[in-house]
């Protein structure tokens, strides 16, 4: 504090009505050690600097806008556990510590393959009917490194079980593997037969909407999630799958903003299926986009975030109390 | 939809218990074009192909399982409007639509000139007595970047009123100046002195604990910030201050998440000033982080947000709900 150091007995009963009159004192700025002859610092608002002396109208007691040795971290004082997310104060703080170096857990490196004959590359010009630009690919890698980890994201990879094959085999650097298509049941999608022959095929389906076709595997010690070709699926098992693999896997929590709101209007919804609801909010209500059809990716435009329906329910009513997970 | 393109017409009444057979039909593949002969597909898993015809166990109606053109979004329509932030689906979206490019705002360019004689750079050695790692140039450089604006940060800027000045001059290119220290009303403060001449000085002290000696000015088009130097003071002025500036003028909706949580312990505070509380969370309620001394950083360590204490109040009582503001 810049001011002056004094001795805080010295400054007993001071006041703005009856000042007190020092001779003995130090003129302090921020941050200069106070001589061991003094114990406080009366701070410059409280005080004036008078020809033979410095008046005071503040009484300070001992250590008054003195620092002491420790105050803040003693030595030997555990300041990060493992598993905390440094904050740019947290690095601050360690470079105050003069620590310059840490030791932090690897971010995932994610290797993201998107498949199918019919997919042709962003800006590869004008469509033939059938044809659709490749767009789920670069939506995960933006995810996946506004989400903490390294993407890598190769060419498209045609309806051929040998070249999914060599796909995921040139990957297998990678922690996680996100196939994107050929997950279906249709006759072309070999991504979860091929991974079956080549490691684990742990799950082939789940019980959720939009995303049911999701499957996941392992080869060799790199994870493999298949996501389904429908954009807004594909979206759903982001938010719901990789992002808390993601933060999982570089030690880090998963907090995604949620706000409640209420529901504007009845979500209908698939017993037995967990929901994915798209949502927008307008004046702390949330308007449920009942667009059906998962290619629409105009109603995440719309959306601000999602409800979550569970597969015991049978929808959520009007006016109901919902969570929303804000997309960010 | 993987599936058979019928004439929704010819599977009236089809169920497992009676299914239809039909030998006009032709096997899709998703997004593939449905010829005009028929309008609807019917899924695999409701269909088998017989030797000489369908069987469908499942009635389909007009244009099920078949996307329209214009269904998602029609020309002419509006996609996205001014000042909406593109999120990953919003990009994939744009994508899908042939858009490669789009005009965007600016990222705001933000000079960050840390001052004081007494600031050493960090890895600079160890400290004499009266010298401090510069950290708060660090800190503020960070939450820049993050904040979604360039950070170019200057070395550090002794106690001299004409280095502060060519410190300024070389800097009128940034959209913002964020100076660090230097603002109190110690007499080596000399950032708001320099300020007034060479530009306006808007505010020099503002009624907030900590951060009073904050000044705010303009020299030329670039506007100029002056954070006090204690780090605990520093990061609440970044918050307060210089997120939502940075938000706004990069046309961005500022949206700090915030939770609402029960106070553990009543949190006194100055009558007439706002105050900036860091609280730690804990089961749903929020510890206040009382420690004295705008200097003490661990304590934001150990905080995982703040509260705000409105000047009319002389502080708030335990039990009270509170909005905790979260550091990100």
């Amino acid at each position: 504090m810049d001011g002056y150091a004094v001795r805080s007995t010295d400054t007993k009963g001071a006041r703005p009505s009856s000042p007190v009159f020092l001779e003995d004192f130090l003129p302090i700025r921020t941050g200069m050690e106070v001589p061991e002859d003094y114990d406080a610092v009366v701070m410059l608002e409280d005080s004036r600097l008078r020809e033979d002396a410095l008046e005071i109208t503040a009484e300070v007691h001992a250590y008054r806008n003195v620092s002491r040795i420790g105050e803040d971290i003693r030595q030997g004082d555990v300041v990060f556990r493992d598993g905390h997310a440094l904050r740019p104060p947290d690095i601050a703080l360690l470079s105050a510590l003069g620590i310059c170096s840490v030791q932090v857990y690897d971010r995932p490196k994610v290797a993201i393959i998107p498949t199918g004959s019919e997919l042709v590359p962003i800006g590869g010009g004008p469509l033939k009917t059938g044809e659709a630009y490749e767009i789920n690919g670069l939506m995960t890698e933006l995810y996946v490194e506004k989400w903490g980890a390294f993407a890598k994201r190769s060419d498209i990879v045609p309806d051929d079980p040998e070249k999914i094959r060599d796909a995921v085999a040139s990957n297998q650097d990678a922690d996680m593997i996100i196939m994107i298509g050929g997950t279906s049941v249709g006759e072309k999608d070999f991504a979860p037969r091929v991974l079956n022959e080549m490691g684990e095929l742990f799950v082939h389906g789940i019980r959720i909407q939009p995303g049911k076709p999701t499957a996941f595997a392992q080869v060799g010690s790199t994870l493999v999630v298949c996501l389904p070709g429908y954009p807004v699926a594909a979206l759903a098992d982001l938010y719901l799958y990789i992002r808390p693999a993601l933060k999982k896997m570089a030690h880090q929590s998963d907090f995604l903003p949620k706000i409640r709101a209420r529901l504007a209007r009845k979500i209908p919804s698939r017993p037995g299926y967990l929901s994915v609801v798209r949502v927008a909010l307008k004046d702390g209500t949330a308007e449920p986009i009942m667009i059906s059809g998962a290619s629409i990716l105009s109603s995440v435009a719309r959306a601000d975030g999602y409800v979550i329906v569970p597969e015991e329910l049978e929808g959520l009513e009007e006016g109901v109390n919902v969570e929303v997970n804000l997309f960010e």
